[in-house]
């Protein structure tokens, strides 16, 4: 077959994906991964096999699974959330080229800024801007220019990767430079865990969210100048309703 | 049940909903949504009534939808891609407030900017905004504003609805903003249909982009100063080989 498929595999559980996402792992006969994302499917499909490597071996884990496809097993390499955003199909489009006769097929998935904004409400009915504050694979100075340009333009902003154990203080530099042009009150959005066992929201202002604690298990949402809170979700209105 | 769930539908058939989308669907007694999608999925789920109002009727779809489940019925309001992207997920909780005993659900699903994604290559390995070139609900000052301000900052920009019959040359304005700060030569991509019968992709650069036809029915992405073709394919490096 030298087939790869890149999978997103959505929020958590089975129901979370695609049927093209379960119907492309079912035809697989190798599934590889980032381990923690192995053992999420791993129940689901457990007449597969399993090859998975650690966090930071992107490179490893792309060209094991261009491999097993070269070697003519039919292959999906798995990503929670889409695979397309800040996940390996990039990756494995940049190293196909090295595996010739392997064709690759990219299946979306459900991305924490839509499973996210979905369970604090609906922050995304206007414009928004998509962030991670990670500055492992990109310069400090370039987040910090897109969050200044994406609150001058009052874009809803969703923040990717807003903490680890070495970026402790990310989110609240983040908020800082937010602030310069959006108003304390600003109506912000944490969801956590989603569509996972400890799933979590909390709705709060932009002052708040400056000092709240995130870990790398969280989604941030911060709200553009009319965001609002309706029954105790975030909105932000389209304007159907003012036309 | 007085429930009603919010469904995005992901892209074209019955394989890009999430298996949690087709749950909600088939517990419904009542299926509300624009005539089009409503004629996507009547076919996968013969058994079910169907409600549908026109394009932009927005306010009564939601009433319909409302009412429906306020009188007992478990109901699901349907919009292709992602129910919280540019569609009715906001006003469903805006006014839910009126009809006392319902519940609502928004159910994710995969919106244009993963599915165009997934077909164009990898645009998305890096930060992106995601603007609407409508201008029947925004400014279209305030939508300059955040081409400028995206393009400055060097994101990867989706834009959807890049035209339609009264908005022929919106596409073509929106490319002259971004022209301002991007390389005519910048990797840009257009995904037609996707999930659909007649599903097509064309990659082009940013300086041909601004007198492509485009219709409803299509996607535009816009890369950043690093996107570029590899094996025809539109990709965003996200910078793993460079460590």
């Amino acid at each position: 077959m030298h087939k790869l498929y890149v999978v997103g595999l959505g929020p958590g559980g089975a129901d979370g994906m695609t049927v093209r996402a379960k119907d492309a792992i079912e035809k697989s006969d190798v599934i590889v991964g980032y381990t923690v994302y192995i053992d999420l499917i791993r129940d689901l499909f457990p007449d597969k096999a399993y090859l998975s490597t650690p966090m930071r071996k992107e490179v490893d884990r792309v060209r094991l699974a261009l491999q097993t496809a070269a070697e003519g097993k039919t292959v999906a390499m798995v990503c929670s959330g889409d695979a397309g955003v800040y996940g390996m199909s990039g990756l494995c489009e940049e190293l196909l080229g090295e595996y010739p006769g392997v064709t690759l097929e990219t299946v979306p998935g459900v991305s924490a800024v839509l499973s996210g904004a979905a369970i604090l409400g609906a922050p995304l009915m206007h414009d928004f801007a998509v962030i991670s504050l990670s500055d492992l694979l990109t310069p400090w100075e370039k987040i910090e220019k897109r969050l200044l340009s994406a609150a001058e333009a009052d874009f809803v902003i969703c923040l990717y990767n807003p903490a680890s154990h070495k970026r402790r203080d990310y989110l609240n530099r983040a908020c800082e430079l937010v602030l310069r042009y959006a108003s304390p009150e600003t109506v912000c959005g944490i969801a956590r865990n989603i569509g996972r066992e400890g799933e979590k929201t909390r709705i709060l202002t932009l002052g708040e969210l400056k000092d709240a604690e995130v870990d790398m298990f969280s989604t941030v949402f911060i709200g553009n100048s009319e965001t609002r809170i309706i029954n105790g979700k975030m909105v932000t209105p389209r304007g159907y309703l003012y036309e």
